[in-house]
């Protein structure tokens, strides 16, 4: 039976619930009808790749501005597929590896993959898997060519795989010619209006009244902030909890808005 | 006789049957008459190689955009000529090694077939042999020059060897001076007419009733489609497959074939 | 208790104060309010780090030309964070190591700081650890992404991370996109008027008496010195010694300030 | 006596005249009284060697476009000399070496030769030995320094060397300062007239009757091929066995000498 | 006692008095009051590093161009010292050497000096230790970074270092970012006036008489040399040796002055 | 006593008198004055060398187009020295090195050297001992910068050492910044007046009669050469003897010249 399926890869080959866990410290903030159009995209692949016998192999790109919450929302689509086999694939596990390791070490998530009947991997900022430096744009050529090669090997007969990628730097991967490999892409914008960022104020309890938030955003509209404002959630995160710290909260989070 | 000769071939090198196989899961759906052409080019080359005295060494480079279709195809001819000696090099089996690993492992296949009377290597995707990215123009020299001189190695006296290649990246091999070491080429075209993708929706059964396709092609046909699609049928079966899990699948297909 | 934990981290991982005391050995003088705003955005961070529960991990880069006093304000700042786990990564005790080296000798130091509850970093001299060089712009891509890497990881639950970083090449770092990576960046100015320089040398009493020092200060003045001048600490550190041990200090002092 | 010597040298060295066989399989055929010059300038060559004293290093570069017959030229040049030591450098020995293993296997060729007191050496493809590629120029400075080196190295006292190379990148060994390294060169050129082609059609019997000959010959005339024809030997071979398994060999042949 | 100290110093680290002793063969010339500033300069960085508490280490970087007399005046400041601990950096102890062993050779130095109350060390010919070449503007950047580091390392508590380093190619130590590294720079100078010249050539005695070395210094007058003139000592040096070989000193001496 | 001395160091490090020999198979012939003037300018260094207590190192350069006599001219004046230690390096017996085991080669030589009381070391082709191509201008920089310190290192108290080295690339040093290392240089040039060629024929007793050969160059005057003739000795020596096995050696003396 399946859930007897599942646990038995789960004793195989662990699992990456926990470090994806740790992804979503923050939670998710539906603090725009975007967030929820990037969640019900990655829960009809999800089922695209529990279905369809014709492509046993599905892969997603996460792209947008760093910050934007890519991570995110990558882990919260994977934890949701409830697959037997999620795992996550990240540089911060990988400091220090040579090439070959890394390449080792990408590869062996994929193989293990590939003895589960449903998959997910999430494959987090791959530009810094790939070493990638604008300067001299130096990356390893090694690691690129390992996952171009993994994104088009089809699972073994009766597997199914979805991979979940995310990047600042669609631009060079294009530049690659990796992303033909994708057979899909989403955005991940920047909150770019007031009432986004209202929003996530208001949840986050920044100020003890709402008349305060009321305050603070109205100075924000004030100082012509619409229209030109972008922040990602992450950074937005950031200046609200140094303004929490602050004697004047709203004095701290207004000046530091208006600074961005 | 040829079938123990066979047999002993089989039995010394092994075959890469089922690796070709899965190359072709979804068939070769004959949805324009220059997929028989191809595959009547290739019968011949398959001929020439088991009867000319003279050309012992006959090699074909199969070329055109992703997807189109050029894996399926070369595995078909391989399959359809019965020699002896059937092998598939790809990268798919060399991700992580280094460039003298690779170096080796494409000379043994060459090494293998030049003892068995009647040979075909199917060597898939060379750019990715080559390790090639087009940022700086990188590729492994090592096993570039390894393959232009099996490319022009003559099999030793009595043996035979058709080379079937698989490339995205003509336009390169030229410039590295790969293309003068080819017999000959065939292109392998994307398909540009809706009729074409009629067939494919047809048999791979997308819409119940033959109503509905008719609606989905009428549909795209007065959005202007026809002159400018141009889609491999590897991303025509990823958007059937997509749509066939959709509630809709008419308005599905018809919007993601609008969005290419 | 907080105390006794301080004191195992300590035992276990050793601390680097007597080392950040060296970065101060001519002490902090305070010749520009502009000294006391950056001690003060200091203590701040130090503070948020303690307090967020969102943010436990803060990082904030001192940048500045050459001998502005970089090093020496951010030892400060982290001295007085009195956080249990305080240490140094300075390519000082790096000088001949290889890059691999390099990035386990600075991962270390962090996975070390993770297993303390409140941990500060100082990682002096980024440049240098990078092995930046302006011809060709050369540099260790390896220390380079484990940095940007390290520099985005979050500390595990329950663990908080300061870390202050300094740099004579903001330009640079922003091309490496190394500066997404920071929380906040702090400027640090040259010495620009002469009333800063007095301040310092009254302070250094190269001078046995004031009128000697109003002296060379209305020669300074004079000279048109005010509006042009721009020295780092550092170097008026080494002026002022270099000129105390001439026979005539006024001339010294003066001549060598006129010839920067 | 010189059999002895020959003898011995054998028995020691080996030779590699079944390689030099196999480079001439199709034989040469005289289509042109370049031929016989390029001959006749060999046997010259091989006669100087033998007689002056004050020459004891001779070589030769043939150079000239892709399939020319260079190899096949060389081969019969060395071949015809007699001379006791008779061997071949060739790339396709060498696949998969390292760049000191090749000049090792090239020196160990050049310090065998100095051992019979007359010798010849075929080095064919220099371009490859030297692992050229024109992007980016790479190529093996290792193998080329040794190759320089060993072109101007004078045999031992008593010891005669006539070098023979091919190679299709005259103007990169030029680039290379090669070429002085060189006593002479000889061009092998493209067949550029259909009467050449006649003759080659003919003493390869691809037609069963004159006629047909005639009636193919006439159709290229028509087609004014006549004036803009260039093709080696090597590629007209191909043409021609692939027209002789064709239906209409007549249609074909005419069909692929115009799509050339 | 100091003397003690020195002894003690001698005998663990031994000293480089012969080397540097070496690097004067030719004695220190007082052809110009430049000599005499530069040794006066030297003599007074040398009481600095005695004194001052605060400047613990003080570098200067004699510069010029070729065989103007750096490594002799250096050498001659760092012996007129007196200091316990005294060591020569020198290319030429260092062929053959890998860019590690280098960085340990120069680092050993650099430990060594930190163990001696008084060190000086001449670091001779920073570019060729750099292993530097226009051509491409190729150098060792581990070397590069390791005297980087090494100048800004301040010795431990309680001793003190000067580092005196001689360098033709200033520019490109200034492109490398390293001369915000030295505490000072002194300007090393050809010859550039016939009177110079006049009082080496009567101090090495090139002649015999007076009045032939006034012959000779007319003699190069009235050919204009005086005002175009610029050649370093150890050429001088070279040019009157060679003039005192011949049959005719006065014309070798003017004809090699004249074809400089 | 010297002879002493001089059968010492012959034991200790043997002697390159017979390679040397082997650079001039040929012999020197005296076709223009400035071969005298070369040979007289080594015999002085020599010399020098020999006599100045002042400059136990004199280095020299001879400069010039391929095959002009370069290294005959230095291997002769290295023999009429007589030194006790008398060396060659020469790329041909470094095939295949590696950079450091050449720089260890090179450097054996000249530390052997500084145990003779006079040495003289042959350094030739110094291009290829840099393993030097024009072609991105690559070359060891590793001998490169043991050269440089080489030709400046002093020999120890008491010892003497001529360095004579070739290349025909001044033009490369320079930009390399080499050719300040040497004392002096010498140019050796083409043979480029019909009265030069004429002495070496004559020399060689090409033709059996003086007609023939007052023939043979009253023809080259004729067809205009004189004027635009340059060719190196070694050149025209390969000419003099192809020539010499021709039927008709003035007509293939004569065509050759026109044809160079
Ligand atoms: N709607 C949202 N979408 C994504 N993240 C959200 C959202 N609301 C809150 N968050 C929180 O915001 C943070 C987003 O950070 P995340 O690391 O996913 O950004 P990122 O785009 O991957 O950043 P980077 O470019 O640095 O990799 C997380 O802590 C997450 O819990
Ligand atoms: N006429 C056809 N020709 C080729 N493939 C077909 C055809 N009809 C159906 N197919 C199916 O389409 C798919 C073609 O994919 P294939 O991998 O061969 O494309 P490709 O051009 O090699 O792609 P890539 O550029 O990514 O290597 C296969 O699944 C094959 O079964
Ligand atoms: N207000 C001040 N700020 C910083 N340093 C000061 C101040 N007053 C005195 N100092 C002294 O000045 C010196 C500053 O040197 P420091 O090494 O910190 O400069 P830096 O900017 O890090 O230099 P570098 O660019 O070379 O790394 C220290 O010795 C310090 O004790
Ligand atoms: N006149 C001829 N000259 C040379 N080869 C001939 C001639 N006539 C027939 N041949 C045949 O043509 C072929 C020439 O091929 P060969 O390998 O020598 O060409 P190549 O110029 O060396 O090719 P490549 O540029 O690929 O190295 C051989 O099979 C040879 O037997
Ligand atoms: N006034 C002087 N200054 C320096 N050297 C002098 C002076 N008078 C005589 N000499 C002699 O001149 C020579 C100077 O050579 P030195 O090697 O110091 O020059 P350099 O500038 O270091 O050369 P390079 O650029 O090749 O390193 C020494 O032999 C030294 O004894
Ligand atoms: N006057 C002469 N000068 C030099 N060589 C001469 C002279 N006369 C005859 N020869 C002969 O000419 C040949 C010169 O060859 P050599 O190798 O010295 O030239 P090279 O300039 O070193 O050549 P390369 O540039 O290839 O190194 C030798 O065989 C030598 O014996
Ligand atoms: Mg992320
Ligand atoms: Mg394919
Ligand atoms: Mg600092
Ligand atoms: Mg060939
Ligand atoms: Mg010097
Ligand atoms: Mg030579």
């Amino acid at each position: 039976d399946f859930m007897g399926a599942l646990d038995e890869v789960h004793a195989a080959f662990g699992s990456s619930e926990e470090e994806l866990d740790a992804c979503i410290t923050n939670g998710i903030i539906h603090f725009s009808p975007e967030i929820d159009r990037i969640l019900e995209e990655g829960r009809l692949r999800v089922e695209q790749v529990k279905k369809s016998e014709r492509t046993p192999l599905v892969s997603v790109l996460l792209h947008g501005p760093p910050g934007a919450g890519k991570t995110a929302l990558a882990a919260t689509i994977a934890m949701q597929s409830e697959f037997p086999f999620i795992k996550l694939i990240s540089p911060e596990t990988m400091v220090g590896m040579g090439e070959l390791q890394k390449v080792n070490a990408i590869n062996r998530v994929f193989q293990d993959s590939y003895k589960s009947p449903l998959s997910v991997i999430v494959m987090d900022d791959i530009e810094r898997l790939l070493d990638y430096t604008p300067i001299g744009s130096r990356f390893s050529n090694v690691v690129l060519q390992a996952i171009a090669v993994l994104l088009k090997k089809q699972p073994p007969k009766g597997k199914r795989l979805l991979v979940l990628s995310t990047t600042t730097r669609r631009h060079v991967l294009e530049e690659m010619d990796l992303l033909d490999s994708f057979s899909s892409q989403l955005y991940v914008e920047n909150l770019r209006k007031l009432e986004e960022v209202n929003t996530v104020v208001k949840r986050l309890e920044l100020f003890k009244m709402d008349g305060e938030r009321h305050t603070a955003m109205a100075t924000l509209a004030k100082s012509g902030l619409e229209g030109q404002l972008t922040i990602g959630i992450k950074k937005l995160l950031m200046t609200i909890e140094k303004a929490r710290q602050s004697e004047d909260p709203i004095t701290g989070f207004v000046s530091d808005m208006n600074n961005l």
